[in-house]
């Protein structure tokens, strides 16, 4: 490996150059007007992943966005397979005036690389290709078989990959699903995540009178739908911080020892984390830390409330109708349908008969756990020690990513979430960027995992 | 009086004719294209009560619309002075597409009349010109000193009457003041409200984060503030219907056995009522009827509330904001001030400190309790007994009329509200109409009014 780290090095500035041309197409997929914009990124992806060594590359299309797919099997049957899995599609780039220098005129600035999809997710899927490179061009072949799919919907919620890989999961079979579009802990603490959150997503509309009625008229005699929806709300959580859903607990796996005494040795600081949000006092669970509440422990809010005038100064109604959406985040062994399911018996449970209630469920995502010492992720382990010379931390994250539960579940692959990115990147927000020691460290720790894979 | 009723009686085509022609001018206030139609409509009125036998009439100009206000005080000083009120604004018309006939081509159709303004308040308020006019016309005089004040801008939350009444207290001295802008409990039961309730209106935020925050990212670990304001807005109530910010029933007036006797005797349809407002169940404070709850006790409710994502779908955000308009209607003796202070002290004091609370105030309104045997109301129980036979009842009213706290006060003089109306008039929607039994029926109540005043 020696000399492939050494060959990385000196490669350096192709590898920032080729990573300016790949930023500059600015392949926005939820704007319709970036259509050009995406086929170009996936041919260019395409080409660069050619040159890097597959001969196998193909651009796909679907219904939305293309997805640029390579394989190389060369390592024969007793070999392991990897599949990489990352996206060549942005997030929108407004308010355009908070960047600092143009979202697709990539800028160096004290060691990091600014521009949209540096870190989310152009920078850190374009190390894996450049990993592969570097081991196909010292080598002439790679120590695993190797299938490459990186997609361009994932920022703009599409559900092409989604049949895709349902109806090509033959095609992308494989031991381990590699995937760096998270960050670490902290600067200069590596990590890589081994659980999600999932979520249940439900809307609960309440309806009251027949039509919005006069509150001198009628107030006092009738239910209000908003008070109504007010105090169903009120009676989700009790008063140390548990949600009161009967049942919503039952499959909660609770934190390990080892898992809490891991969550304390992470360097969480608390002061920063109320300042960053402007808040005197945080709140939850009772007998569990801020860090556990966040990520191993399931939450409810919600997201969105409405109801009756919402106007400037005062309409005196009592209205029909209000709503509220809310989520609930889920934790292993938690299912999004079952407590869908019992939340919304919950809430028809308790609403009281002056008024109506429906429940409609807006989506849902079952929470992942990935085995802490899967080959993959100890190649991982390997990989990043080699790399950036420090050992992982194991996280866990409060959100979800649901192509992660897709690939467990219709691959039956072990998914390794090998962070490459920083917490203050400013994904999805101005002035997104990638620290470049992140971004040649990436490319060394990418050629380490696939040599790491093939040893074990 | 005979003769008075009897030449009233001859009139009725010319008083239907002129109404018709008050009720096609469209002096909607609230509209700024109807400008021209407000001082055309106060010339048109202004010209009538001329015609009536008023010799002292003024177009009176404010910031707004103007008033029309008329004098007659021949009877001199010994003897009493009313002040009547109304006023010749009315609502918009939209939706247009469901009236039977145009809003401002007067229809009638099986004895009543159709069109904008009919019942609120031009009908109501001409009947007291053409009473005045057939008294004047019988009698050359009037058995009392008589004001006029119709005013153009009771439909659009005007604040210039407020300011003319302060400013000319002294012109519109009276004793009695009668307002015929309401509606009787039922068709064939005239009735006299006696009491209105008052409101306290405030508008509470809550802030949490600085700034919409990830629900995956931060869900469990901080407070939520759509949830904090549901929490809160569930402790203003108790299970019993009861408000339980603290003293808020310090100076309630408790309804006497009387009273109570007399609401039982309301033919009153709860059925119907439900049917109408599509709901299966009345709820309201323990221990009162539907009746009471709705005009002679206090209410809360909540007008409108938002917070985080309101669109279509899933959002998964934490919102920083959300916030509620949240009004009390009160009864005798409470006061709007007071009211309003002792909820915002209550919410500030519940709040939790993970979140930061603002209560706005936004209006008030105090309640009004007229004497039940002063000289008006007992010229108005004979004149309606009188025009249409009946005993009224005596009624109370669950909304609030500003401008009876206001003649209250600032003219010390004692209110009567003689409905004209019945309550399925359709006032501020499409087809409002006015009983044409009620209108000329009207006019004689409104002659014997002034007759009775002259005899007490």
């Amino acid at each position: 490996m020696e000399k492939i780290v050494k060959y990385i090095e000196n490669e350096e500035k192709r590898y920032l150059s080729e990573l300016i041309d790949f930023l500059k197409i600015p392949s926005i997929s939820s704007l319709p007007e970036h259509n050009g914009d995406m086929l170009k990124c996936a041919e260019w992806l395409s080409d660069n992943i050619k040159a890097a060594g597959f001969e196998d590359v193909q651009i796909i299309s679907t219904a939305g966005h293309p997805l640029v797919y390579a394989e190389w099997l060369g390592a024969g049957k007793g070999a392991a397979t990897v599949l990489v899995y990352g996206h060549y599609d942005v997030k929108p780039v407004d308010p355009l005036d908070l960047w600092d220098s143009p979202p697709f005129e990539p800028a160096i600035r004290d060691g990091k690389i600014y521009g949209r999809g540096t870190s989310d997710d152009k920078g850190q899927a374009f190390c894996h290709v450049k990993g592969l490179e570097a081991l196909f061009r010292q080598n002439g072949k790679l120590p695993v078989n190797v299938k490459l799919l990186i997609e361009g919907e994932e920022e703009c919620g599409g559900e092409n990959l989604v049949k895709f890989i349902n109806e090509n999961a033959e095609m992308l079979k494989c031991d381990t699903v590699l995937i760096s579009d998270t960050e670490w802990f902290d600067d200069g603490l590596p990590s890589i995540c081994y659980s999600l959150r999932g979520i249940a997503f439900v809307e609960v509309h309440i309806t009251g009178p027949n039509r919005d009625v006069h509150s001198g008229t009628y107030g006092g005699a009738i239910d209000n739908p908003i008070n109504i929806l007010c105090w169903m709300i009120s009676k989700l959580k009790d008063q140390y911080g548990r949600i009161t859903i009967p049942g919503f607990y039952d499959d909660v796996l609770e934190l390990t020892d080892k898992e809490r005494i891991g969550f304390k040795e992470l360097p969480f600081n608390i002061k920063a984390y109320k300042h960053g949000l402007g808040i005197n006092f945080v709140h939850g669970e009772m007998g569990y830390t801020t860090l556990e509440r966040s990520t191993a422990r399931p939450s409810l809010d919600v997201n969105g409330i409405k109801g009756g005038f919402q106007g400037g100064g005062a309409k005196t109604i009592i209205p029909s109708q209000a709503s509220a959406k809310i989520s609930m985040r889920l934790v292993p062994n938690q299912r999004a349908d079952d407590i869908t399911e019992k939340i919304t018996a919950y809430l028809k449970t308790i609403a009281p008969q002056t008024v109506s209630i429906r429940v409609e469920p807006l989506h849902g995502g079952n929470p992942v756990l990935v085995s802490q010492d899967s080959k993959g992720v100890r190649a991982a382990i390997n990989a990043i020690k080699k790399a950036f010379g420090k050992e992982p931390a194991f996280t866990r994250e409060g959100g979800s990513i649901p192509i992660v539960e897709l690939f467990s579940e219709v691959l039956n692959a072990r998914v390794v979430l090998m962070a490459l990115g920083l917490p203050d990147d400013n994904i999805h927000s101005p002035n997104e960027k990638l620290d470049l020691k992140n971004f040649y460290g990436g490319i060394k720790a990418s050629a380490h995992f696939f040599e790491e894979m093939g040893k074990l």
